[in-house]
């Protein structure tokens, strides 16, 4: 766990919450990235060494659309940057931890992910994030 | 908006949430703190340049009491850090977001701290938080 990665943030429409994250960090976005295996665009903003990633459904199956249908826009997940995803997958199930995917899956950003589920971190939705390799692109 | 210096979670019992984010990181908090004032005790974890404070009430009345009443554990806000608080209220205030606190007030870790509504940042508590100069302690 090297550092927050970025922050996942639920939104309804990516148009409108661009212009206020922009607002709110004195910068905008600097990329769009649609992961259709998640049903998401998302956008993301720099903040120093981390990033926030706005998040918007593209089709009510989403587990965005299923979020903001339960709680309402907001704080969806935190992810944290790691080395080696698969020693902390391990290491984490060894601690007690539910992890969702054991088998890390393509997220955006040029990731490797896995989730944690949240009823074993406090509520929190954590994710694990490593750079995928240049030799596995 | 020179990073995200925390996250705050706000946990039923500060003991218990301490152990799980020790295995969780990798290493124990560093310190716990009592903020009377907002009728909260808090614990914070090193995350690289980044922080997790966790927050637990110590009374009925505490706006984290009342965020688990409504909502149960989980993120309650996001800090990032500012070099001038006032400058950043003024500004924020500027691009319409509502400032909670026009008068930065003392939070943890030696720090002035300011709130915006979630309401005008998609759901989003925010925390601004800067330094607090040595000469003003």
């Amino acid at each position: 766990m090297n550092k927050i990665e970025h922050i996942g943030i639920a939104v309804k429409n990516l148009d409108i919450s661009n212009e206020l994250f922009a607002a709110l960090l004195g910068a905008p976005h600097y990329k769009i990235e649609e992961v259709a295996s998640e049903g998401v665009k998302t956008s993301f903003f720099k903040s120093g060494p981390n990033k926030i990633e706005l998040l918007e459904a593209t089709n009510p199956e989403s587990p965005i659309a299923k979020f903001i249908d339960k709680k309402g826009e907001g704080i969806h997940h935190i992810a944290f940057a790691v080395d080696n995803i698969e020693h902390e997958i391990t290491r984490l199930k060894n601690e007690g931890f539910t992890v969702l995917n054991e088998v890390p899956k393509k997220g955006a950003d040029n990731k490797l992910v896995a989730f944690l589920h949240p009823k074993t971190t406090n509520g929190v939705l954590i994710e694990l994030c490593q750079d995928i390799p240049k030799d596995n692109k």
